[in-house]
């Protein structure tokens, strides 16, 4: 199976960013998008602002880190079921919590197989 | 601030994959390695076999997904902290879990400002 992790930087930010429950329920609702299942979540706070935080799927992770500082997220998406888009994942984060910013968009090839 | 996200595929790994409290340590100890704060953990064990690990940071996140069947686990270290080393945490994860496997590393560089 070859499939693609895709991450991000998503720039101008709305305040969303600063609050935890926010930042979890935009990941959980990205998820439902493609048809992935939730199976966990986590979050950090960090001093004086800012969270990392990870919804955890059948399918892998979603991850969010933020810098309401800089009105920047950090978005990292791996699915893996080639079936599902991780860019939708991805388009439906920055819809909810970046929708007038810039993305700058990493998709990295993610080989999963037994051999290089 | 610039900072690169590894993320990496390894190959051969060793039956350790296959066990949670294996992985945790190797990536906390990981994150020692390089004088990262080690603040939380999470992990999902998939059916038959299989499991996606994080260990948070203060400087963000250490994550591995493992396939045992394939003796394959990938790796994905963000060190929000410019002055440590991610391809460090990655080589002390290798040596723990895949010693004698091939890596195929990828690197992604991760602009930390207000704009792109």
């Amino acid at each position: 199976m070859l499939i693609s992790q895709v991450l991000a930087e998503l720039y101008d930010c709305t305040p969303l960013i600063g609050d935890e429950r926010k930042l979890i329920e935009a990941a959980k609702a990205s998820a439902r998008r493609v048809g992935a299942t939730v199976v966990g979540e986590y979050a950090v706070s960090y001093v004086p602002h800012g969270f990392t935080v990870s919804v955890f799927l059948a399918e892998s992770h979603i991850v969010l880190t933020t810098w309401p500082e800089f009105r920047l997220a950090l978005v990292d998406v791996l699915l893996c079921n080639a079936s599902m888009n991780p860019h939708l994942v991805l388009d439906t984060i920055k819809e909810s919590l970046c929708p007038s910013g810039v993305a700058v968009v990493h998709e990295v090839p993610r080989k999963i197989h037994s051999e290089p």
